[in-house]
């Protein structure tokens, strides 16, 4: 048997004898002649097989041999001149009509069938270009010198939030699912100065929103030796650049430098009161729009939110301590990443913390024992597909989305 | 100031005035003359600082400026002349004697100060072995046109072992931390027909062993349009073959062909019983030996264990179905890599699973709609940098290890 030809490939054999395998994604029977498209992991292939042969029915997956040929009606110019047909699999009839150029089934059908659902093109092509920028992510950090790490999903205090935890039985104890590698990844600048990670956090997200899941994929980043959170947000426009461009779902308007407010500007802007202790969903909106009119960037960088708002962990902004060395990136008016500098002075904590340091100890132990100034960021990987791409959900974003209500498949 | 420059890059700057920034690793203090060894993401550098002049603390984070000058007995053959040193951050006395070529502590101290022990070259380096595993393995893969995917880690049923799996309160319901992407990646393979995933699992093993842990990294993939499991083990060897050498962790004697015995074979080699179920490991051991002295190998591959060890998902061998198409990778005479081809034949798995399909149907949609003859494996990466490191535990492979008794830091 000759060697298997992707559909992407079959223009390179015109004329030649090729074998397809895939599934059956589609048959055509026209009165003297049915089309068959084959569906592989390049793409997809036209079979034109004579009329009277039985073509098995879609999400069969199939062997076929035939001869390539030339039509430049054909998706990619090239079809095949069918020779035999094999069924490898049979298939029930697809829960979702997945030939259709777009999915007609609501979300809650394309979720609990997802097994299915997955395999249109167009739903394909989110998670293709999501394994994209989660490869540009990594790529530009190691760059960087950065170094991969693999940190506890398991922990034994729930301090970083306190609230929206999961609770584990851990071998008859209490143990918690972790809401951030936040910990881990500030300890680990004590080892390799720049670190990553790219995986699952957990929040018991009791909001059925469009915008939250009970877990979603994390990508952090951390580095140490900065002069503040400028230099962290540097590492994130470069990691944000290269993945909005591996990801290939649409331009994003991006100049060479992503303008900053800080936060007390941002107010002003967005028509705020000055005392507003946070942002507004419409007033991100409405910088969103000032970030396009004025800088023509769909992103835009806010700097300096409260301290008050932020966790313990926070540098505050040394000029007026108020402010924070944090910041926000918005995207077209949402907020897509959070980051910022961190304290790296142990007495500092102890201060922030009020003392109470239960349970902490193998986290403040890194600053117990010299700590460069240091910062990052997450972002969140569905977000980001979803703002990217438009999506109006995350659970779009989402191979198998965890909610309130879902669990499955 | 000047731009900082890096330990392993101060040779490029003879007679220059450079500005390190780092921890100090050692402080010897002698009569004429004190030499300060700055460690930094890259490595260590000696500067030389005049008697009197006052150092800080073992661990301080420093920043030390200076004039490079060659000294063929200094690391890298170049030191740095004191010129004025900063303290950026004061540091306790640690925990563990860092400077030292060994850490003398014992495997318990290591671990309760991860956040200073792994600042030591040697731990270190495993892990940035490890990091640099994990990119190979993502980059053969990515060669051979497979697609990253993140699955869930939390699921609704412990249905894939039953035993070992820890229980989630779940918004009121009862959860289950996955042990394993196993159902997650054959459905992707649906969609893909190539995949891997490198993140957490799960188990709540209660031995106290010095091979388990409660969670590792596991490096998962899974491919479709295979004639059987010697294709996956093909994708296996190259895996392998590319994580050793970037890992860089000591020589691992590998033919171009590694070899391969069945099961039955591998039981005759080892001098067992004919009848008995599995490989135990002494026998594993006495083929480690096998494949060392008649093949040069470090590596055997053992296939066709018996369906009855196997779980249900797994592919009989045709020719004789008390076998399967499964395999172990045995690393000098030790279990490393666990793989072979599944059932996708829908009806195959009603009858595996004796018509109890109960909380699997998510999964078993993907086999009712057309599933290609496919496989895997799963790398455990903590178990092999133990292997190839020689590491007798696998807590010592873990940055910060979880078992039956360890949930901190």
């Amino acid at each position: 048997m000759s060697q298997r030809v992707l559909s992407a490939e079959i223009a390179e054999h015109p004329g030649e004898p090729v074998r397809l395998a895939g599934w059956v994604h589609r048959r055509r029977v026209l009165a003297r002649v049915t089309f068959l498209i084959v569906r592989d992991r390049a793409g997809l292939a036209q079979v034109v097989v004579p009329a009277g042969v039985p073509v098995p029915p879609e999400e069969s997956v199939v062997e076929v041999t035939g001869t390539v040929v030339a039509n430049a009606a054909a998706p990619g110019g090239h079809e095949v001149a069918y020779g035999a047909i094999e069924v490898i699999s049979p298939a029930e009839a697809p829960p979702v009509e997945l030939f259709r150029p777009a999915l007609e089934a609501g979300l809650p059908a394309l979720l609990d069938h997802a097994a299915v659902s997955l395999r249109h093109p167009a739903r394909r092509a989110v998670f293709a270009a999501g394994a994209a920028a989660v490869a540009a992510f990594r790529g530009t950090l190691d760059g960087l010198g950065f170094t991969e790490i693999f940190t506890p999903k398991i922990v034994g205090s729930a301090t970083e939030s306190g609230a929206n935890v999961f609770t584990l039985d851990y071998f008859g104890r209490k143990a918690y699912l972790a809401q951030s590698p936040q910990f881990y990844k500030q300890t680990m600048v004590g080892v390799f100065e720049r670190v990553y990670e790219a995986g699952p956090v957990f929040r018991a997200e009791p909001h059925d929103t469009s915008r939250h899941l009970a877990a979603h994929t994390s990508l952090d980043a951390e580095l140490g030796f900065i002069r503040d959170h400028r230099d962290v947000m540097a590492v994130l426009t470069r990691c944000v650049r290269a993945m909005v461009e591996a990801a290939g779902l649409g331009a994003v308007r991006m100049p060479d430098e992503i303008p900053v407010v800080h936060f007390t500007e941002a107010l002003r802007l967005a028509g705020a009161d000055p005392d507003e202790p946070d942002l507004a969903p419409e007033h991100e909106r409405a910088l969103g729009v000032w970030a396009a009119r004025e800088h023509g960037s769909d992103l835009l960088y806010v700097e300096g939110y409260p301290m008050s708002k932020r966790p313990f962990y926070t540098h505050p902004q040394p000029s007026d301590p108020r402010w924070s060395n944090s910041f926000d990136l918005l995207f077209r008016g949402m907020e897509l990443v959070t980051g910022g500098q961190r304290r790296h002075v142990y007495a500092d904590y102890v201060a922030a913390l009020g003392g109470d340091t239960a349970g902490l100890a193998g986290y403040l132990e890194a600053f117990r024992h010299g700590m460069p100034p240091h910062g990052g960021f997450a972002i969140g990987l569905e977000r980001f597909l979803a703002r990217l791409s438009g999506a109006a959900n995350v659970r779009e974003t989402t191979l198998f989305p965890r909610d309130l209500h879902r669990l499955a498949p």
